[in-house]
């Protein structure tokens, strides 16, 4: 290791370094996955990044291609009772309703504002796109941003009373945190807003924004008293979701992943394009929702937002990993 | 140094870490620019990334925040006398023509494959965008990627004689590497297509496909014989140029650079989105065509592709730094 370090202005600073690193070495080596219940999913994803990272192992994946991508809704985090960036969107338009009377006179923001939540719930992705429409637009990215920061600083779960980036699944976050050790490079491919997510996916998760990959739409560049500013419009929307998942994986990461973690049909299409035909070792896995105990119980029910119908019916002759949360994480949040 | 690797937290990151630091540290120790002559622009360059890295310095920058953005055609490699990527549409013209008897009646495909490239370039952005459509789309991301690597591996380029990937602009290549030795991670932002980029990138410069952002269509994913396939279409068509730029590396990326080099007007947005009220350090660079002998001088042609008049009359009082490839470049291309 000597001549490694030569070029060191500061050795103390490489060595520093190492033991860091030695520590989490050795962290790893006790246990990679402390919040999973000993099972054959457990040893499947320990030994699926081992045997990448290991130049010897007939399944080694050069480094560069070791992309792994992930759902957020329902597989990094819950999206009960609401998916978190519609619980945003709708104390969005709560908070700037006084400054928008003309609000009333529209019956879905007039229900929302109401309290009327089924109502929106009703409305679908359409009605979601309005609300998102009102409160999200014309907006700067900068001020967006600062908003989302505001209301994860302020706002809190209904049901957990903790800021919602605090929700993170625990056993995912070690999965991540697993695969960045053995040299892969994590990618967040959701239905919500990338705006939305950048802003707090490197706390919650150690993704990175240019990492994230989420249902965009344009932003319109223009100098405002000489400063540039991006404003978020909601034209070429783009929502990354079902077959448009591998396309957009396609487009913004332009590799085909070999890792690839969902919890519903709208992940169906990235788990095949990750698994099927991949000339590379491929590993896919499909959360559970099956702990209305310590988290919720819907995966099955086909009305409901994280419907697993498709997904789990295909998931044996693919191969998938199917978590039962109830089953195999011993806890899921990790102020447990 | 110390906190400038803070933030790696994997033992392979760590170790292939302190490997390109020694060795780059050696060489940088010698020279980290030697294909550029003595001047402001190499001692600022130099300046400007050695400042970023070193947390005891005002200019520090932390690491992720160290994003460099970079055109292509014209700024890491020539344009002339064709852009090169309308060099290869070209090419597939002709080679698919055989299985195309209905091109003959296309006027613009007629005139091209009659060797009318004049026509081409009279019809401009939309006879760029016609040929393309008929060479690239219907095609699957994979077979396209393959035709690309045989494009390259057999055309040459018409006046210096080596194959297209070989053309990269040596000093540019030194300045990526130069930063990248210094914890930035450089991310390409051109109008050339994604998918064509994506292909040579990594070999040519160092930049891996997922820091390519380029044009772009959506691709429809199929399952073809049981099998994923991307087909590529020329739907949702973004073409990443002028204030789109900026718009693609908030849409990309999500980070503002603090570092952009460009060529031309087209590049003008994005160096103001990177340099003016930035909180952080910025640098911004312009390359002019400077030099009929080794490359080519058409820089303030109006008419040119590479037209070049707004930045560069922006260019003082932005503080941007201006290459003039004559002046500066000691040598233009690794072969030379």
């Amino acid at each position: 290791m000597t001549s490694a370090f030569g070029g060191f202005r500061t050795p103390a600073a490489c060595v520093a370094m190492c033991w860091g690193v030695a520590s989490a070495g050795a962290a790893l080596a006790d246990d990679p996955l402390p919040s999973w219940h000993e099972g054959p999913t457990k040893a499947a994803l320990v030994d699926f990044a081992r045997r990448a990272a290991d130049p010897a192992d007939p399944a080694y994946v050069p480094p560069g291609e070791r992309v792994a991508v992930v759902d957020n809704d329902g597989t990094l985090w819950p999206e009960n009772p609401l998916p978190f960036q519609l619980a945003f969107a709708l104390d969005e338009l709560a908070r700037q309703a006084p400054a928008h009377p003309e609000w009333r006179d529209d019956p879905l923001a007039a229900a929302a504002l109401r309290g009327d939540v089924a109502a929106v719930q009703r409305a679908g992705a359409a009605g979601l796109l309005q609300i998102v429409g009102l409160t999200h637009t014309g907006t700067t990215a900068e001020e967006f941003a600062e908003r989302v920061r505001r209301w994860l600083a302020e706002a809190r779960h209904p049901r957990y009373r903790q800021p919602y980036a605090r929700c993170a699944y625990q056993p995912m976050v070690e999965v991540l945190e697993l695969l960045r050790a053995h040299g892969f490079k994590n990618f967040i491919v959701s239905g919500g807003g990338a705006d939305f997510m950048r802003v707090w996916t490197e706390a919650a998760y150690g993704i990175p924004p240019e990492q994230v990959v989420g249902s965009t739409a344009r932003t319109r560049y223009e100098l405002r008293d000489g400063r540039p500013v991006l404003v978020k419009t909601l034209e070429h929307l783009f929502v990354d979701d079902k077959e448009e998942k591998p396309s957009a994986i396609h487009q913004f990461i332009g590799r085909r992943p070999i890792a690839c973690f969902g919890n519903s049909d709208g992940d169906l299409a990235m788990l095949q394009y990750t698994t099927v035909g991949n000339p590379r070792p491929a590993f896919g896995l499909i959360v559970r929702h099956t702990d209305a105990q310590r988290e919720y119980q819907y995966d099955a029910r086909p009305a409901s937002t994280g419907k697993l119908v498709e997904a789990l019916r295909e998931a044996p002759q693919r191969g998938w990993a199917v978590v039962d949360m109830q089953r195999d994480w011993r806890r899921i949040f990790a102020w447990e």
